[in-house]
Formats: C-alpha cells, structure tokens, sequence
C-alpha cells in the first residue's frame, strides 16, 4: 500500500481558526487572517476540536493518490459520500498484468498462500483467454477477484477525514481499509497537528463503542486505566 | 437481475405539486394538499418537469430491492452518492454457494462461457479451501470474482433517479448497470408516471451527448429525425 | 407553529429492519419483507438504535410541512444540507400582509411588545410605501424583519431526523427551532416509535455535551441521577 | 460587498489532470504528478471541461471571504447544499452598528432610498431599545431586517462552483447573488482559468434555458448570432 498525501489546502490550521473566528466576532476574514498569532491560531483550533464543533474543519481539504490496494478496500472506501473518488477503471485499463492483495492471514499460511497464488495465476490465464477470444476489457474484468490490486485518488475535508478516522480506525474494521486510514491520518498529522490531534476510533476519542457484543475491549481497557 | 420498488412515498405527484405550489402562494399546505385537482397536480408537474425546476422532486422518495447483480455493477452504483445503500455483507455472510452473472457476451460464446464457468468452480473450491483451513469469510472472499452475485437495497429520491437514469440508461454505460436503471426507471413510472415521463439519457432528454468522440451516435440520429 | 408529517415512506420499521436484515443474510428482501414477524421487526429494530448503526434508517423519509415559523428560525434550518426544501419564495410572493413571529421573551414584557408591534407596522408601510414606488418585491422585500413569517416543506430520512434532534433539542439551541424539533420528534415518535424512542439531544441519548462552559448543566444533573 | 478568495487547493489544473489521468492508465499517480507537462495538463483539462466530466473537478477546492452582503443573499446561498459556510452570528455578535445593504432599484429612486433610510434608523433604535430593556441578542434580532450586513465563508469544490455559477450567474438570478457568483468566478478563474473558461449561466454554456416563459432572451440572442 502506497499512500501519498499529493495536496491539501494550505495552512489549514490558520484557515479553521480564521473561519471559527468570524462567526463570533465584528472583525473581517481578511484583517482575522493576518492578524491572528500562532499562539490565538493553536487555541482555537483546540477549543474546536475539544468541543467538537466541527463545522469550520470543513473549509480545509486533503486530497491523497492511493496504490496497492484491493477492490475489497475501494468498494468499502467509495461507501464514504460525503469525499470525492478518481478510480482507476477496469472497463479501459486493460489488467493482463494485474497485480493483486494478499491477505495477512493468508500470506501467514503456506497451505493457504498455494491456493490463493494458484487462483491468481488461473484468473489471470482466464482473462488473457476471454479477451484473446474478442470479449471486451469491460466484460472480461467479470472473472477478477476482489483481491485485484487498483488506484485511487481520494478527497476528504478535514471533518469527513476524522468521521473516517473514527470508523475505520476502529480495531473492527477490516485490516486493509484499517491500515489505510492509520497511514492517512499519520500523513494529515504532519500538516496540521492540532487538528488530528485526538482523531482515531470512538472509543479513544469518545469513549464510545458502537460495536455491542462485538466490541473488541479496548473501550472497557481505557476506562479500566481511567479508573486506576 | 430481480428489481421490486420495495416502497415509496405515497402520492408522489401530488406530494410534489404541493411543495411546488407552496413557494409561490400565500396558501398554507394543508388546504393546498387538499383542495388541488388531479388536473391540477398533473398540470403543474409537468410544468416542473418540462423546465427542469427538479429541486420539488426531492420531497419523494423510492426504495428499490435489487438482486441476481454483480459487484461490478454495485461498485459503480454506489459510486452515486446521493442515495442510500444496504448490501449483503461478503464480511459476514458465508459466500460458499455464492451465485454469479455472466455477461451476456460470455454467454454468448460457447468456448468463452466454458473458460468462465470453469473459474467459478475454482473459485468456489478455493474459497472453500481457504475457510477449511482458518481463513476468516473477510480474507477469503478476496479470491471470490467480480461476478460474485450480491444483493443491495437502494433508496433515492426522485431527482437523483432522474440523474441516474440520465446517466445509467445511455448506451455507453455497461450493459448491467444499464439494465438495472431501465427497470428502476420502468418501476417508477408505474408509480408516478409524469415524473419519470421524459425520464432516460441526456441525448434524449435535453439533446446533449457527453461522450465526445465516444458516442453511440443516437444523438446524432434523433436530431437528423427532427431535422426532416 | 403550525408542523404537519404530512406524508413519510409506508411501514418505517419494517422497512429499515428488512435493509438491515439484507446485510447480514443470503435471504432475498421479498421474503424478509413478507415473512418478518412484528417481533422480529421490533427487535432489530432496537438493536439497530441502540447499536447507533442508522445507515438502514436513511431509507425512510419524512415530510414535514412548517407553518407560522420566521426567516431568523428558516435560516438556521437549511444549514442543515442532508434535507430537501421548499420555501415560500419572498421574490415572487407578495408580503403586503405578511405575519411575523414575536419571541416570548418580547411578548412577555410589555414595553419590548409595544417597541416589537410599532416596528412591524412601520415594515409594513415602508415595505407598501416601496412596492407603491414601483420597487420589485424581490428588492422591497430587504426591508422585512428577521421575524417575518415564512412557510417550508422539510424531507429528511430518518438518520438525518436523529441527528437534526441531537443539535435542535439541545437547551442550547434557540427557542423557536427546538420548538419545531421537538415538535417533529413527537410526529415522527408516532409513526415510528422504536426509530425515534432515543431521539433527543446528545446529553440524553449518548451522554455527551459539546457545549462546553456554556452547557446548560443537563447532563451533569443526568449524571448525577445515574450515580445515586 | 467584498470577495476574497482566500485559499484554494495549490495546482489546482494539474490536480484535476492528474486525478483524471489516473483513471485511464496504468502509471501511478506520483509519476503522473511530475511527469505530465504544462502542455499535457491544459489539454487534458479542456477535454474535460469540454465534455462535462467533471467529477475529478471535486478534488480541487476554493475558500472565499465574504464582506458586506445582506441576509437576502445568504439564506439563498446556503441552500447551495454541497458547500461549507462559517457565517457571523446574530445570536452572538452585537448589531449595535448594523450595516446594510441597499438595492440599487432603491438607492436610484431618492423617495425610495428616504424611506429605506428611515426604516433602517428605526429598527436600530427599535434593537437598541429592546436590548436595553434585558432582551438578548438572539431574540433583538428578530426586528432586523433581510438587508442587515453579513460575512461569510464559503468552500466550494470546483464541480459545485461551475454549478453555482450556472444558476447564479443567470440574468434572473437575484442582482446580489449574481454580483456574488460573477465575482466569484472572476477570482477563480486567475488561478484555474481553463477550469473556468466556458463557466457562467447555462445559456452561455449548454444552450439551455430553464426559465420558461420567464427567459430574458438571452438565449434567443445567442442561438440568432449562430445562426447568422
């Protein structure tokens, strides 16, 4: 998985601030902007986020190219609508060549590892035969498995980018899409700290599990350690 | 392909006159409700419909239960994110009988249709093999093809049917998708028949092709018709 | 105030416990939707709720129309994007006779209620005197007070219903939209009594406050109730 | 009224090649990011702009500051539903000193504009008189009218903006909401011109008029000079 953050608003920290700023004050955007220190820009973007007024993080966008990953991952991703989606398309990149995701659980298992490579190999002759026979990239593509690598480019505002964080962070998420959202919100912290500060699942950032029986016990751990 | 409209709000045309009667009146909405004719309803959404004022048509809604379709097809579905969607899970239910569709051009093609039955029976041996041996149905189903048969309820309101049906019923969309958007959008017309009456691609609602140098020439063709 | 649920999808429950059902079965929606007991409904139904997992409640939508309301509590309202509206229209409509609304801390103090009615009748002259002038009723219009009032149809799916109830009957929330939210909430538990039996703000639904130093002091009474 | 376009996605037409690019090749997106040149970029963007595929549009977005507008102006603008505001509070920020807009019809007419000015004295005296008398801001706010100034902040993608630009551009718009969009469209076409090239209202760029019997004939004028 290869994940690029290729470019977001600038000074997004400064934006959030200066957009927070106007709802609560006479003053105008352009004086706000030039005005406010670093010190008032921090306090604000964490009196923000604090209080979850998220309303404002959505003026700051961060836009990252994707690669290496499956169409396990993309068809769960794109189920996000509140984000903006570039896919590679299968209907006209041919995939002769395909590359393809293999599951930890299964690259962790010698047994299992044969059979998956066997399948790949399969569905790659597979295909290389339905288009040698005249069937269209857009109709052959039917008999590639889920595990087929594609790219992706991705646009989230900062407020969606934490909602995402909180879901797919979560340790009940599948791991690819897990994985994904760890290494975006490792790339969005470099460029605005504040404002990721406490992203991650909801029970780090709420204390709030979703997961009923299936909760995976960290929330009860983090309460645990509170109540030490 | 099984397409049922599962529900829908009730008396959609009438529903729509009323909030488009609202906006331009000093009457309340309960009477207007009331006290508009059929004729009236009819008049004015064809008028609502003929200028293209679509915001009205947000006010109702329809829920399609759709089933027999690929993932192909409901990846590029749920790509329309003005809409909500429910699919069965591949995370959690067993896909060991899974069913899958053939594109019609494989059918077609005896040498073709034996290539590709052949990969689903490896396919499902695989899948198989790798849950016998421990792998989670999350990992295993990264073997299972595109073709995987699903199932998906869909709800959108009547606009965002239109912007579908515009996009999904012209002839360069995939002969699957586009198959779905011809029998949502004949459904719908049994139910509202005036809203959906103009209903379809752009070359036939508003004359526009955006297919560039890609057309399927029917523009091309009813605009020679008109011309004679 | 005048708010009727003027027309919503047929069966709520049902139809979000048939979706949410499709999820996690190999069973087609036909067969769910038919063969679902009552019991069953309001069980997943439930589970639904109380797990926060409301994707399957944006396929049942709610009409609401709102009579007798201001442009101070219609502007607030349409911040709210994932809705549909249609407003009546002060550019085509004319306002000779337009009502207004006074807020109770107005009327309650009759030197404000005297300060409050003078206003209005000097808008009204002014608004009667410009459009005399020949002024546009769209341009005379920019005399008209915040208090004018407006009529608006309102579609939210119920997803959006919850989360509308979570801000708007919030204490915080100003008087006349948590009015209305209050208002809907009681329509709404009517039909759909298990979707919307938790609804409310965020103190009392999840035990949260975002409000800060300005909270009302609700939820520390709650949890103060809890803890005895 | 004031309009600063205060920040915007860096790049924003190589962004939209790039992004655009993706989907049809193989080559991943950082190579594609250094690699296209200026000349690759223009061309590609005015292919897409030429033929409306304008999803990949969505990854670039543009923040304005907004001074010196009325309430008229903002309550059509916020129903603009795929965009993010951060407006000044009534509820919060004093209008002891409220600005105002005037309407040129108004301000053209010295009858009209006495008449206009009185009102506007008498409502702020009619706010500072029940502010005085203990009634907060949020309810004194009720006496203001639609012309009282505003700031807001505005982030739209550059999908949503040509959207805005083709309805608000429209000689039928609203005078202050069209002087808004045009200037809009003139500080985001310094910095994305062939993004912007062939924005504005549909006439000019679709050939299409939704307003009925209401066009201003612009239309007509266009298709007459074609034809000639």
């Amino acid at each position: 998985m290869k994940v690029n953050l290729i470019c977001h608003t600038p000074n997004p920290e400064r934006t959030v601030a200066m957009a927070a700023k106007l709802c609560y004050s006479a003053i105008g955007a352009e004086q706000l902007q030039e005005n406010m220190t670093e010190e008032q820009v921090s306090s604000l973007v964490q009196k923000i986020v604090d209080l979850g007024h998220f309303s404002t993080l959505e003026h700051v966008s961060f836009t990252f190219a994707v690669e290496g990953v499956s169409r396990v991952l993309t068809h769960q991703l794109v189920r996000h609508r509140l984000a903006s989606y570039s896919q590679q398309s299968q209907r006209y990149v041919a995939e002769h060549d395909f590359e393809y995701i293999v599951p930890p659980s299964i690259k962790g298992n010698k047994q299992a590892e044969a059979i998956f490579e066997k399948l790949m190999t399969d569905i790659r002759e597979a295909y290389d035969n339905l288009t040698a026979l005249g069937v269209h990239r857009e109709d052959a593509r039917y008999v590639l498995a889920n595990a087929t690598e594609t790219k992706i480019v991705i646009t989230m505002n900062a407020r969606e980018l934490l909602h995402f964080f909180r879901l797919r962070c979560c340790t009940r998420a599948q791991w690819e899409i897990r994985k994904l959202a760890e290494t975006m919100l490792e790339s969005a912290r470099q460029v605005a700290p504040l404002l990721f500060a406490k992203a991650g699942p909801s029970c780090v950032t709420e204390g709030i599990c979703s997961e009923g029986a299936m909760t995976c016990g960290r929330l009860e751990r983090i309460l645990a350690a509170r109540n030490q």
